[in-house]
Order: structure tokens, then C-alpha cells, then sequence
């Protein structure tokens, strides 16, 4: 059994490579500046860990891995396009450097490549993995369209946030996962549970993303405390503070919505304290977290094969009881 | 055998159906609206006659055939956002209509809605037909981009020229006709011969294109005559003056492309005519007809299988000899 930090190496090396052919350049070199810059590749070696939970990691666990992580870079080269979004990885991002154009059609051709590494996949096991790619796919496009619609809203619910976050993000963590334990030769009762684990653990994280941005310690952090409020998007905090509040509370968070003086930051953080939306998400985390593990409890395999992603979820997520 | 009308009215019956879930409706509403706009289906026709020139048409034809026609249309929708464009088949884009980024996203599902019909290709020869169809995208996106970084350069020689429009509209129409001639089992000397013939047929049918925009008779056309011309797009004509012209020509072509009066179209096909870019355009047409002609022949199969494909080329490319 391997850890997170060892498989994250070993991929690394796997996917520092070039992707695509030399010509055009105008069209592949792109994706390429793009995929140099790197990332977590936190996808690829979840699909890695879910194989390794059931028996070793197979040649097609590797062609997998690359091609889900081809994918989630396509994602997100077409969110910054949507998204008009000048910088990403700490450079500018392709939209910005090479046009939206060539950036539209370097994403396609990017999750065609994801495709054709798929199409390697042994063919026991190729309809089962495309089928889930594919569902999976879709649920992140919708994602993404739901987010958008809901910018134009006043207000979400907290279910349709929910679902939002799911299909945008926890739902490709999930995927990675149960993609391993198929080619690792799971049961299908296994490869589900697995599958739930991800997905909770993805709530989960979001929760938690959305808490630090407004209560996080701006030095561990990592980006500006309150660019989520400043942006005026909907959080789990924000949303949470607007089915809650009072009368007045509601009255305050519309005025300070359409505030954007310097302040606005400080009276918002205010608002989701006094509606207490701090302590409501770290439980809710808890609770996402906690679901996430009895998931993993539940798969039937030796408790120490589950260490890497127990230890992974620690990680990534801090427990606060 | 069946003629590509008794073959389109079918796939037509049988495209004519949702292709995508009601929910979220922001996202796949998009997708139906262009879809039942219509189109020619000539794409995933040649898929069906590909079949059917060597065997019964199979299932597994079908569920290709629409595949290719929903990446035709991930092709439009994309291309659509990159030229900014207003119109097609009569309607408004879908960019237009619903925005550039529901276009890009309606796009992206589009694309991944063709991998899910191609996943269920029988296993025996699901790798070969997603191998094509994989490498046949990719050239498409080249052909876009080259067609794109065209655009900016002053000039563009023949051989170029050539090599875009064989991937921006050749490669996916033989590619059709070889996904349907793997499915209806045939060897692989009769499917390259079959893939030439395609390839050589939209080779053909540019250049037709080309030029009937300055040449055609405007009531039969069904474009406005000289719209390439006004739009100062590099095509075979203006191509072959620039590369032909003499040095008074050449200046002449030059004060015209920068010219946006009345009479532009007017000068501009006398200096095509003063080239004999007309004749010249007759010929290669011509040519690339015989070619298609010729690997049509040279497939081993009984002559009268062959008469639906004839009988199509002979209608879409009118020769003039």
C-alpha cells in the first residue's frame, strides 16, 4: 500500500510528458504550457488508490489515471474561458494568454485525447469505465451550468446548492475512486461504497473551502480571507445565513450584499457569526466527514489497505470537534 | 442497396427523438433547439452506406452514425462561438440565442453525448471505430485552428490551403464511410479505398464550393454570389490568382482585398476570370472527382453495390467537362 505523497510522485513522473503532437503548434502548444504548470493531480491518484485498495495497481489504472486528469484540465480550461479568468496555477491562464478561440478548441482537443488514452483500457473493462467517464462528464458540464444559472439568482436553496457542488466537484473525486476499484477487480457493492466516500468527501471539502474563506487564518489559507463575499457568491455560510436569519438580519444582508465598501468583508462575517453559520458549517463538515469514513468502514476489504485514504482525508481535511 | 434518400429519410425517423435528459434545462435545451433545426445528415449517412456497400447494415451502424452527426454538431455549435456568427440552418446560433458560454458547455455534452452512443459499439470492434473517430476529431480541431491562424496571415499557399480543408471537412466525411465499412466487415484494403474515395469527394466538393461563390448562378446557389469574396476569405480562386498573377495582377489583387466598395466582387472575379482561376478551379475539381472515382472503383465488391455511392457524388458535385 502506498500513500498519497508516493503515488502523487510516481504519477508525476508518469504524466510529465508531452500530450500532443508538435503541429500545430498554434493548437497544442497551449495545452501543453498549460499542463506543464501542474496541479494537485489529486483526480488521477485517487483512481490510483481505489485500484490499490483491492489488489495492485494495473497498466490500465495508469492510462486512466492520465486520462482523468486530461479531463479535469479540459474542465477547467473552458471554466476560465466562462469564467473570464486571467490567472490560474500562478500563470495567466490560456483564455487570457492565447485567446478564447484557441482556448475552446484546446479544450476539445484535450478530452479528446482523454478519450483516446481510454480507449486503451482492457475491453473486459472499457464499457464499464466509459459508462461511468461519460455519466460523470455530463454531471460536471451540468455543474458548471448550474453555477452559472445561479449567479443570476437572488437566492438558492440550500439543496439545489447542494447538488450544484456535487455535480461540479464531488462527483469526479467519486468517479476517480470507483474507476480504480473497477480495474482493480472490485465488487460492485465495494466499488459503490468507495464511490459514496468520494462523494461525501467532496462535500465535505467544499464545506470547508467555503467556511476558511470567510474564518480562515489568512497565513494557512492561502488566498485573500473574504474573495469569496467580495465576489458576492453563494456559499454554503451565505446561504445558510439567509435561510436563518431574522427580519433584520435578512434586511442587513441585502443591504450589504449590494455594498462594496471596503468593510463589507468585516459586516458580512459579522451577519454569518450572528446567524451562526460558522459553528452550522463545521458541523456540516463533520457530518459530510464522518459519513465519508463510515463508507469507507463499510468496504469489505483488510482495514490496513484503507490507511492511504483514511490518511488522505485527514489531510485534506481538518476535523474540528 | 438503398440510395442515400431512402437511407437519409431513415436515419432522420431515427435521429428525430431527445437526445438529452429535461434537466438541466438551461443546459440541454440548447442542444435540442439546434438538433431539430435539421441539416443535411450527410455524415451519418455515409456511415450507413459505408455499411452497406459490403454487408447489411448492422446495429451497430446506427448507434455510430448518430454519434458522428451529434459531433457534426459539437463541431457547429463550437465553430458558431469562434466566428461570432448569427445564423444557421435558418435560426439563430446557439451563441446567439442562449449565450457563449451555455454554447460552449451545450458543445462540451454534445461531444460527450456521441462517446456514450459510441460505447455501445459491439466489443469486437468498439477500439477500432472509437480509434478513427478519435483521431478524426483531433484533425477537425486542427483543421479549425489552421483555418483561424489562415485568417491573419496575408497570404496562404496552395498546399495549405489544401491541407485545412481536408481536415476542417474532408477527414470526417471519409472517416464516416470507414466507421461504416469496419462495421459492415470489411478488410482493411477496402476500407482505405473506401476512406480515399471520401476524402477526395469533400476535396471535390470545396472546391465546387469555392468556386460556385463567385461563379455560381445565384438563383440556383441558394448563397449570396461573392459572399467569400466580401468576407476577403482566402478560397482555391483567390489562391491560385494570388500564385498566378502577373506583377500588375498581383497589385491589382492587393488594392482589391483592402477595397470594401460596391464593385469589389465585381473587380475581383474579373481578375479570377483574367487568372483562369475559373478554369483552373473546373479542372482540380474535376480531378479530385476522378481520383474519388477511381478508389471507388478499385473496391472489391460487386459494381451494382457501388451505384447509391456514384449516384451521390454525381449528385452533390456537378461535372463540368
Amino acid at each position: 500500500m502506498q500513500s498519497f505523497e508516493q503515488l502523487s510522485q510516481q504519477f508525476s513522473a508518469h504524466f510529465n510528458q508531452k500530450h500532443f503532437p508538435p503541429e500545430p503548434a498554434s493548437l497544442y502548444e497551449p495545452n501543453e504550457y498549460f499542463l506543464k504548470a501542474g496541479g494537485k493531480r489529486i483526480r488521477p491518484v485517487l483512481c490510483l488508490m481505489g485500484n490499490e485498495l483491492f489488489d495492485e495497481i494495473k497498466p490500465d489504472a495508469w492510462e486512466m489515471a492520465t486520462a482523468i486528469e486530461l479531463f479535469h484540465n479540459f474542465t477547467l480550461i473552458h471554466d476560465d474561458i466562462m469564467d473570464n479568468a486571467p490567472l490560474r496555477r500562478g500563470i495567466e491562464t490560456v483564455p487570457k494568454k492565447y485567446g478564447a478561440n484557441t482556448a475552446l478548441l484546446a479544450g476539445d482537443v484535450m478530452l479528446i485525447a482523454a478519450y483516446e488514452l481510454m480507449n486503451n483500457v482492457s475491453l473486459t473493462v472499457i464499457r464499464r469505465v466509459q459508462n461511468l467517464f461519460n455519466a460523470t462528464a455530463k454531471e460536471v458540464c451540468e455543474g458548471q451550468q448550474l453555477d452559472m444559472d445561479f449567479e443570476k439568482l437572488e437566492s438558492v436553496a440550500f439543496d439545489q446548492y447542494l447538488r450544484m457542488i456535487e455535480l461540479k466537484t464531488s462527483v469526479l473525486l467519486a468517479a476517480s475512486l470507483k474507476m480504480g476499484a473497477i480495474l482493480g477487480g472490485a465488487g460492485e457493492r465495494n466499488q459503490n461504497l468507495l464511490y459514496e466516500f468520494g462523494r461525501k468527501l467532496g462535500l465535505a471539502f467544499q464545506v470547508q473551502d467555503d467556511y476558511l474563506d470567510a474564518f480562515g487564518d489568512p497565513d494557512k489559507f492561502g488566498k485573500q480571507v473574504g474573495g469569496d463575499i467580495v465576489a458576492n457568491k453563494k456559499t454554503f455560510l451565505l446561504i445558510h445565513a439567509w435561510e436563518t436569519a431574522s427580519a433584520s438580519q435578512k434586511k442587513e444582508l441585502n443591504k450589504l450584499i449590494q455594498d462594496s465598501s471596503g468593510d463589507k468583508v468585516k459586516k458580512l462575517i459579522r451577519v454569518f457569526k450572528d446567524c451562526k453559520a460558522d459553528e452550522w458549517a463545521l458541523e456540516l463538515k463533520n457530518k459530510f466527514l464522518d459519513e465519508a469514513f463510515g463508507h469507507l468502514e463499510d468496504i469489505a476489504v483488510l482495514s490496513k489497505r484503507k490507511q492511504p485514504l483514511k490518511d488522505l482525508a485527514t489531510y485534506l481535511i481538518k476535523r474540528d470537534h
